[in-house]
């Protein structure tokens, strides 16, 4: 992880949820944004979170990322403790990931939570929504962000060529 | 509500749950269990729902029911900040209440939520449940308990008396 | 609606969904945030939809909340046109919005749509996203934010007050 | 098993359940908790199971676990023929699972089963929920219950500190 | 009823489910099969179930017909305590009978329960699957099923001629 | 296969479904019920289907098995062409026989199947369901189904000894 | 309907499909194409089924559109008699159409049915996807799928003018 | 791939894909049928889709088959620059390709996609439906189709003579 102060918290229910939720680090290395990694359990560790939750706009970060299974409860739990928004990650459990994604979307009107697609997908594309969320005040990662549309762009083109070779 | 002390505490994340919640009270009067009601939700007031969980034991609740529909987080925060049992109710929502259930029940290894059925029954049950738990301290309850079973009996033998004569 | 430049866009498939999304501009209201409403459908008008998602940043719009029910499209295909954040909004629909949620909430990675909550909670949600969204870097949004909090604690609180009336 | 009385019952319909059951043994002799296992089923065996449920209290048993998959009606069974908390772990099937928690948890007014998460988490949390009840009117439970809520929070603190060295 | 011992008996978790099970008492009436109806639970009523079904055979009947919702143990109760055939029918419940559907059809190898469609159209096919069932040793009984399925033919015949004119 | 005439004809789809519908047969073959097993498609060999089902009766048939996945219509297209009962059996497929289950299951009122569990506890059910139905005609059978129901009480019992054994 | 030779078939299960299947037809009569009625049921009329789908093509049918609800074999028993294109159309049920979906679409390996949407939208869209199929030979056809096109362009702009009066 | 001006299309969000999607151009090749297959992407590529779409007549192709997994946006977004039949091939996924399913299926009024099964067996089905809808206006491919048919009809007897072998 940089030095630079985080402006991205990456939370996550369990270590076990780490090779999902690297996908998310990932993502915001490419846009050179500074984060920080935590264990943290709305039911285990309800303090923890509450806590981490209340001074994560006092500590410099703009956007929470919170990956949980199961009747993920985090990242609810982490948005009625800040201003900031926060992005639900569903991880795979027990339903394939439904229930992951049921306890992370229907929050109640009053505290949302922008959730994103169940697993290694979803966790990438929390990274780049805090990039394009960042981005809605900094010009240097709205031009990031467009270089990131024009190489997804090139890979579809490169594999096509690849796809032509291969079929003839 | 009697005046006696609350030995259950019925909570829920928005009035326009007591509908459904009522029928816990009900079922709690029935079997002369004082109760308090209240609301409080895991994502509105954060704070009011950990102070109320982390209190409960100390003011003499022995077991908390706790009512919320869609991202129903609710049992869940309560269980995070009590070693009581915490008994949740699914409430119906956007999705027939299978988005409630699966965030009440679906709770990590270490935490657990005893949930109940969706909505009215559910709810009923969550009262029965209570008085099943006080019931394994208490041989009053005990007995309340047993004569609960017979009148479930005795109402199915009127039906069956009522069904013969309208059939007959 | 304000005469301010519109930070917010709410787009839907159909006007049908407008007594839902509404509730997406009274959010904003709230908040004090310009938006335009407009209807538009990824499948019957796709290059109105590809044009006005290619536009927005330019026209200082900050973020764009999208609505629709069904193979819900709109989100995603706005998404893939802007490297704004996108809101999706979940509309019921035969599935009882099950098919809405997953069109809108399964993205792949490289794309994001930040997803809330099917139907009218979901609508205000937005509301109150895109204002955190903005508040990342707007001092006056963020007490905004803190006193929307408040507002709902002290919402919660009548309503304990009207309870206690009520059963007292 | 301890030579002590059980005070709680674990019953499973099939002795392949057992991979998964023992997690609530191991939960309760962390408790210190006398138990039994018995495989029993709803279907196969049911005068086993009714006089097994009948006999319960008198036996000394305070909280009866049952665990079973498909159409699993094993713990609702169990509650018809007891006054005891019957607790229900769902165990993974051919609909990984949905069948067997619809089937135990979406039981008709009158009868309780307190459902737990499908499979190994649930049935941890069901030997943990066992404690809970007993803990009702037990100090010494009390203070164990206690403790465990002390330990979720030393071993995800231990996380933290070995995710900032692997990542550091 | 006629005053013909009963071959078959229509049995139901509770009265509320005779709007439903009644379609099963005029399946039965059209195939001129005497039948009982009785009210019964799995779990209110759990020794009235067995000793209904441990009885059946004896008493003469040769199917018996169960219906039940959410949490549907009825069938399979009743499968256990009895070598007839047992048709399950699932009533619509709060998830729409999803629940009572695979409670009724997911049993364990060992005892069957033979479902049939979830609501009306169930109860009067479980009335057919009783007469096919008697059918298997009855030539009378195969001649009225032949005549059925020719008035099935008869009536969507009419029913073409019926939108032939109204199309016309 | 014995060279009695048979009673029930086991059919599936495709050859695919063999190792799940065997069981079937074994449960046949344990009741001494003679069978024949034949591959025939309610979509690739539709005319053969209705063929078969047209002439099952007559050829002696008392009851047909009929196993297949997905968009499964065998059953539904078997019993649309005999007036015997039809047991279908839902084999697991892309949704895991979710797909299977209500394509067999939800039939239109005048052509029920008897429907069981998806997969091979599902077989073998169909298994003892057919002996169930030639056993309300049949006092050597009704035996066997008694004796059936005394092993699989014995089977659990002997599970327990070994289970105590094993946990001593 | 117009006197010309049919060149599409709407078929269903039941006239109670009429007010869903009447949206097809009407979509047929805005392209300009003759088209049939009918009713027939791959159940209740297995041998009319197989020989109107036998004789569509011989009677210069393009394009057969069935629609069918609950277990939904209409339009699969139809596609195994043609090889013309088989549309089918989902309809409305007790599962909110889910079980008519799965039954439509998860056809095996060899025989297609293509599926719409469940109910009116699903129906419409049938009507415009055969004109599609027929566009593919034909000139005029392809004429009108475009002024299709530009008409729900218009709709929507319309829609736009509309909304900004209202909300001006 | 034939050197014949391609008829049909096969298009694909991702080159992941293509283990699915080969077998809608295996089938294709049996009917003789020219074909061209690309990666492309409604949300990385989307003017490359829209492109494509908007050409595809021009360029002499009569159908397009559309492979997509998740938010699957590609056939309806593909559907929606284009008059000829769209096919949709909805990817297995997360959920088990439901989603894929339901983003492909539930398209609104105006914009049919013909979807057909989830994973491999949808895209076969995808190369024999292009062959049908070709098929409508000519004769040769007719011919293609009804020995299509026949073949299924030999195998499925070659399968059954197998059997009888195998069971003896």
């Amino acid at each position: 992880m940089a030095k630079k102060k985080p402006l991205v918290s990456i939370v996550m229910g369990s270590d076990s949820d780490l090779p999902v939720m690297k996908e998310a680090a990932s993502a915001l290395e490419k846009f050179g944004i500074a984060y920080e990694i935590k264990v943290m359990s709305a039911h285990r560790t309800p303090d923890m979170s509450a806590d981490f939750a209340r001074n994560a706009r006092k500590k410099g970060r703009k956007v929470i990322i919170a990956g949980a299974g199961g009747a993920a409860h985090l990242a609810g739990v982490i948005a009625a403790h800040t201003t900031l928004p926060v992005i639900g990650v569903p991880i795979t459990s027990a339903l394939d990931g439904l229930d992951s994604l049921l306890s992370t979307v229907q929050m109640p009107s009053g505290i949302p939570v922008a959730t994103v697609a169940i697993g290694r997908a979803g966790a990438t594309n929390a990274g780049i929504l805090a990039a394009q969320i960042i981005g809605t005040s900094s010009k240097p990662m709205e031009k990031r962000l467009k270089a990131h549309k024009r190489e997804l762009v090139r890979k579809v083109q490169a594999k096509n060529r690849k796809l032509e070779k291969q079929l003839g």
